[in-house]
This record gives structure tokens, sequence and C-alpha cells, in this order.
């Protein structure tokens, strides 16, 4: 992660380090970036770079972030415009990431992570979930928020935990969808059975359900 | 995967073969795990060995064949026992996984797998997932014979689209769980949240839910 330093420069030139950074990463595979390319390109020395980050990796593990913060921000729109409709909010959630997934740039940089295989890169920040990363913490304040706004209003009254099952289950679902856009299955069966994966969970698959029994 | 020569072995070299290969992946790393100690305590030859396998990687995808046919088979025999009740099977499929992972000889071979990350490694059979695979194969025959089971007595009346719709977030619920096992949450937590996840795909979550809105 970036060091306090790399977090005190002006967000213009965050932002060409960052560009820089995702270039190269977008490029060529997670193994062959080069740290060379990426400082010539954001006009920094060797020496300024490692005092922002501690490697290439740690760079990847920021530029990840930033990424994923990109799905949460989507997210965290889509929840207030539903206006406490949580099905609308899924769907358009789901709208909004493949929107995201259909730019070449970020498209391309998914694809490098998804086929990046050496241990250095397994054990970059991605993959390392830690609970006090900003990342976590968005995301624990994405499902406190949307609770908030749709139990009794689309969802029936039910407790935090079972409220939990809900929701994770929706967003696998999601991701899931994510990967599939990524394996070329078209956009219309994603679409499709999102709406399928939605009606299950909001009426149930029980015997019963819908009937009141 | 294994040649036919391997196949029209008798069953118990068969058998050996796979037990000490299988040893050998679960006593250390992918990576490290040794070949020359494979044949040893198998019994054969490196010759014989290269006649029944590819490489260390190719018995590596069989025995993740094997071990994952282990689940289906755990499946399977739920579904047989609880006579078209889908909850009943769903909530003993995920007591027999986690026995399956109780096993300390299957817990080192998954955390072994969940630990190696070489190329090579990442291109074996498990990650590349073949739809005529015998595995994806046996996968399709358990959804199948659920649907036929159960559609109409527990689950209500629905498709094939829609019922995968449903299936999916079921198993993926419960690779969820044996994850959760294998990172150490507690068996109890374990339960006590799959009983809820259960209980949202039978009822749904939407706020008309069993009133029959």
């Amino acid at each position: 992660m970036p060091s306090e330093r790399f977090k005190r420069l002006p967000e213009e030139k965050q932002k060409k380090i960052r560009d820089a950074c995702m270039a190269e990463y977008t490029r060529t595979t997670i193994e062959k970036a080069s740290l060379n390319r990426m400082i010539e390109d954001a006009g920094i020395s060797r020496g300024s770079f490692y005092t922002y980050f501690d490697s290439k990796w740690d760079v990847l593990g920021y530029l990840c972030e930033s990424f994923i913060n990109e799905f949460y921000e989507c997210g965290e729109r889509c929840l207030e415009a539903a206006q406490g409709d949580i099905w609308e909010m899924l769907d358009q959630s789901l709208n909004g990431s493949l929107a995201l997934c259909r730019d070449q740039k970020r498209a391309d940089f998914i694809r490098n992570i998804m086929e990046c295989s050496s241990r250095e890169a397994l054990t970059f920040d991605i993959f390392n979930y830690d609970l006090d990363s900003p990342r976590a913490v968005r995301g624990r304040r994405l499902e406190r928020a949307a609770y908030e706004a749709c139990v009794g209003k689309s969802l029936r009254k039910m407790g935090w935990e079972e409220y939990m099952s809900f929701f994770r289950m929706a967003m696998m679902s999601i991701a899931m969808e994510i990967k599939s856009f990524h394996d070329g299955v078209p956009e219309n069966r994603i679409r499709e059975r999102f709406v399928r994966t939605l009606g299950i969970l909001k009426r149930g698959a029980g015997i019963e359900s819908g009937a009141g029994a």
C-alpha cells in the first residue's frame, strides 16, 4: 500500500503515477510488467518510486484496491438511486459491473490478474483479505447501508445475520456473472440468468413459497 | 489423466499407486512433491509411471478428480436418503462435506492445493473445467437427479433454468462454507449460517414472501 509520502503528493501527480503503473499492468502479463517502464512513463526516479511503494507487487495491490473500489462505488450509487428497493439495486449493480467490465483496459487488467500465477503475486494484497483494509471497510459499509435502506421496505423484516446470508448470495451471484462475462458468456444470457436468480432470492424455491403456508 | 494402460491394471495395484501419490502430495507442498518418492512407495519403475501418467501434474489432476468425486458421491447418497426433500439433502450434504474435510489427510491435501501457485499447477486439470470430464458429467447427473426427485415435492414447480439458478446458489454456499471451515470458522457457526441460507432459498427474502402476495 502507498506510503504517507505518496498520499501527500498532489492528486494530479498521484494520478499520473497510478495511470503509468496501470498502463503497464494492462499492456503485459503481471510477471513481465516492467518497473522501469512505469517510472519512465510516470516521470519519476526509481528512488522516488521506492519512497511511495515497497515493490511492483505493492503498487499492484494498490491498483487492485482502487479497481475493486469502482465496483463498490457502483453498488453505492445503485443503492442510492434504488430508494430502498434492493431488487432494483442488485439488478442495476449487475448492469453497472458489466459496464465496467466492457471497458477494454479494465478487461485486459482483469485478464492479466486472473492469469497471473507467481507466488509473489498470489500473496499481494488482493488475495490477502484483510478485515481492516479500506476495501473491506467499504464493503461492510455498503452491506450495512443496504440493510438500513431496504429491510422492511423491499426485504421482509429480518435480523442482521439472516440478511447477511441473503446479501452474500446476491454478491456471490454478481461475482459469478462477472466471471461468466469474462469467460465469454453473452450478456443477454447473463441478464436472463440473473433475473431468475433474483426471483429465487425474492420469492424462494420452496413448495409453500408464495402460498402463505 | 491416467492412460488406458493404467485403467487395465488390477484395482489393487491402481490403489497402491494412487495411495503413494496422494501420500506424497499430502506430506509436502505441491511444488516440492517428489516423483521419486511416489514411485518408490508405489513399488513401480519410473518407466512404468510414464506409461500411466504424463507427469506429476497429470497424476495430481487425477487425484483431484477422485477427491471431488467423493463430494459428489456424498451428494448422491444424501439425495437418495432425502426422498425428494431438497432441504434435507442440502443440509446433509453440508454435514457430509464437513465430515470429509475433518479427515486430517484430506485437509492437508486441500491446504496444499490451495497454497499451490506454480503456473504448471494452475493449468492442471482441476482448474481447467472441461465439460466432458467425468467430474463434470457426474456433476450434471446430480443436478438432473435432484431436479427430478424434488421439483413438485419440496421445490415449487419450476423450469430447468430457474431450478439451476437455485441449485447453483445452494452449491456455491456449500463451497463457501467448506472454505470457511478450512479458514478456521467453528463448525457450529457454519451450521447456523447454513440453516439461515437454506431459509432464504426456501422462503425468499422479499417483502411479500410467505404472505401470498
